[in-house]
């Protein structure tokens, strides 16, 4: 393990959080928010410091390339930003526990938004800019944002590669075009376009700019961090249809807005996991209108309601507009289901993935099939094409590591003792980078209630999700840590 | 497919069942419970009357071979067993509705003991102990019985094979001797001689001898229909540690009982299954014995509560000798835990099994492994030697379908209206063939809440646990029922 190229890899990295941390800065400047100042001010200059120390013990490191140190360095390195990204809820005085600030991050850069606040209005509007942000920028990768700025001379072809494989959702990441610096680009030109289209059509709605940019933050990362206690329920059904559209669209694979520029049609068109998406997408909507018509008594209400819960689940976004506790039993079975599904493979949702999913099945129906004929030859096919082998064991193994997860972190999180509802949905929420769970953890709820062990517990499965489980797990591997 | 010989084989099985009913009727006709007579000789004629029907019909059928009949057979065969054992129930009238007369009776051959029946004690004796035998014989299978007493001339050998392999639990059913028809006698001469000490041991406890029968059936097949409304609770500790003991041996690979009887101690005593199954239940019994102390008081009724409940669970007996419903939300949660473990590969237990999640955690650790060193070739190892991809790929295959299945199965219910906790722990405990779930479907509750519907679904995912769900899946699939 090149431990040098990775302080220098690293130091650069709370750089640009620094950076990052700028214009909240400046916003907490301009409404006079002292507390909010010092913190931001503080985290600025301990961030400066850190990494000046890193670039002075690191120098004259070789390259970093393989598998390896790509993951492990996605790992460590999602950590360390979230340690520090922390720091201004905690040095501000609004998050006295540094356990729950952490917490705060964590979901905030795996775009879970999931919250241990129970009144967000109180805080000061810088630290709800940085909060939303870091849904933003947790979205699309912090990593990838480095990759797409670097010069990249400095990393090896191999490893930036490696990081983007492990840093983006989905089984099998395809590169744009050939060079990654490139691909990397594109997807945060992309990125960038869409968040400002949703901020114009949030203005137009009426909202003020501050709410509509930390607004649009959180559904282009698909994060769920509002700036009401309500979420987006006291907000006007335009600016409720706004976001529902916008969290759909960000739950797409950002190739297939690749495909539309180039003006490949078909290939959109035909993509199985995009049909497959829009196809539950809809069946859920129809589904739970079905069910929860009597409750709001109108048609344009009930869908309302259902296609916002719908594409907020789906998309691991978690906003919410109405109280889903009170739906019956069968629509919360709906979006317990959508939550595990997640949204498209290489979007900024989370959870298992539209492409995975599809992916088991049709291994799953292989391995039937197989079963009755076992001599014949049998091959998984994704939109024509046959699916690597190694696609097919990664998929499983991600299965096995993800159903290992959620019973590991639901019995450790038991032993605060709320009901099995409670912990498995905060499990699933936090996982799945959802964010409101059900029961105790609901859209009414939050996170404050459980202990700082939990905290901790649900900080690292939001993590693991967001990261597709590997750069978590192997960093407790003991040969990840072996040198070469 | 070969239907002919397919109703042939069929025709053979139920007559079996015919013969089983005949001690069930007798002791009806002892204890001159009429209403049970009636039920009883009704369901001997319709069965001799449909066996006879099929042996004319499929007269000259040619040989049965190949692992789709295999599997289709053993598929088809459970739900008409159930159908027909069923029929006493609902005849007698002491279930009036037919299709929780089918839930009682196909979760007594899955060996679940999940019951729709609040006053078990108002049963008429026969009914009860016809009740408990279908636990007896559907935990070390009716197929394998069929195997056991055939001359074995008509079937092909590796229909057997197949036969075998879909009917006996595990990821890989290894043969004790080459024979299959030997094997399977084998299996059920250790089970009877178990059964019998067991009995034994109970009689001496002071239980009548219909009381003695009745548990020792539900404890052999890892079943847990009682006698009593309260399970085993109102028996004497005596009663109650014969019973953990036993369900605990019952819950281990019978392959072990074999080696030990060809004194091949070391062999038992490396397996890898068999140390991971002791350790499980020793921790599970100290950490809920520490969580639950508080509740009981003394240190001989916590470890005496916890290991009865561990090893009902753990074995999917599903008996109970207090209401874990009370416990702590931790207990709760292992036991959920231990509830999809299961027991062993090749016990009369069901869950995952012990053996498969073992090879998916090897296969999960390998896979991590492979991921950070690309180009090295990797075996998982059981017991030493190397284990067939193939059946890793069925052991993934597997847990895909586990969780699609839970998943599929909660919705199905949910549309009840019951809580996450209660549809959950439903379909878990049918599923893995336990019986009480948690909160309305809990230890002191039943299953008749549930509306015909999920009832029949309950029906099936407990039939998709107990033949390890592809018997069950292949029946739904098209190229099953294709002519060769």
């Amino acid at each position: 393990m090149n431990y040098k190229m990775m302080g220098r890899f690293i130091a650069q990295l709370i750089s640009i959080e620094g950076v990052f941390l700028l214009p909240a800065l400046c916003i907490s400047l301009f409404y006079g928010e002292h507390s909010a100042v010092r913190g931001f001010a503080l985290t600025v200059a301990i961030i400066l410091a850190v990494s000046a120390l890193l670039y002075t013990l690191c120098r004259r490191a070789g390259r970093l390339f393989g598998a390896r140190e790509g993951l492990v360095c996605v790992g460590l390195s999602w950590i360390i930003l979230s340690l520090l990204g922390a720091l201004p809820f905690f040095l501000s005085g609004h998050i006295p526990n540094y356990i729950d600030a952490l917490f705060e991050t964590v979901s905030g850069f795996t775009t879970t938004g999931a919250s241990i606040l129970s009144d967000v209005e109180s805080l000061p509007r810088g630290l709800l800019y940085w909060r939303s942000f870091t849904h933003w920028v947790g979205g699309m990768g912090v990593l990838v944002f480095l990759l797409a700025i670097s010069t990249g001379g400095e990393q090896g072809k191999g490893f930036t590669m490696h990081l983007m494989r492990a840093e983006s959702p989905g089984p099998d990441v395809g590169k744009l075009v050939p060079k990654m610096k490139q691909t990397a680009t594109i997807l945060y030109g992309i990125y960038i376009v869409l968040t400002i289209v949703n901020i114009v059509l949030l203005l137009l709605g009426g909202m003020n700019w501050l709410d509509a940019l930390c607004t649009a933050f959180g559904t282009a990362g698909t994060g769920g961090f509002g700036v009401r206690n309500d979420s987006i329920a006291s907000f006007s059904p335009y600016i409720q249809n706004v976001t529902t559209v916008f969290m759909l669209l960000f739950g797409v694979n950002f190739s297939c807005y690749y495909l539309l520029l180039l003006r490949q049609f078909r290939g959109v068109f035909r993509d199985e996991e995009l049909r497959t998406y829009v196809g539950i997408v809809i069946a859920a909507i129809v589904l739970i209108s079905l069910n929860t018509f009597s409750i709001y008594g109108n048609l344009a209400d009930t869908v309302r309601h259902a296609a916002f819960k719908v594409g907020s689940i789906m998309t691991t976004t978690g906003s919410t507009t109405t109280d889903y506790e009170l739906w019956p039993a069968f629509s919360k079975g709906i979006l317990l289901t959508l939550m595990v599904i997640g949204a498209c493979a290489g979007s900024t949702g989370g959870g298992i993935k539209v492409a995975r999913v599809l992916l088991l099945l049709k291994s799953l129906r292989r391995n039937i099939r197989q079963i009755m004929n076992p001599k014949k030859v049998m091959v998984v096919r994704n939109n024509g094409r046959p699916v690597d082998e190694k696609v097919l064991d990664n998929t499983n193994a991600y299965l096995a590591a993800y159903v290992v997860i959620v019973i590991v972190c639901y019995l450790l999180i038991s032993l605060d003792g709320f009901s099995i509802g409670t912990n498995l949905s905060a499990v699933l929420a936090c996982f799945n980078n959802i964010g409101p769970g059900m029961e105790t953890v609901g859209p009414m709820f939050n996170y404050g209630c459980y202990s700082d062990f939990s905290t901790v517990v649900l900080s690292l499965a939001m993590l693991a999700g967001r990261l597709e489980i590997f750069p978590i797990l192997v960093l407790s591997s003991r040969s990840a840590w072996k040198g070469r």
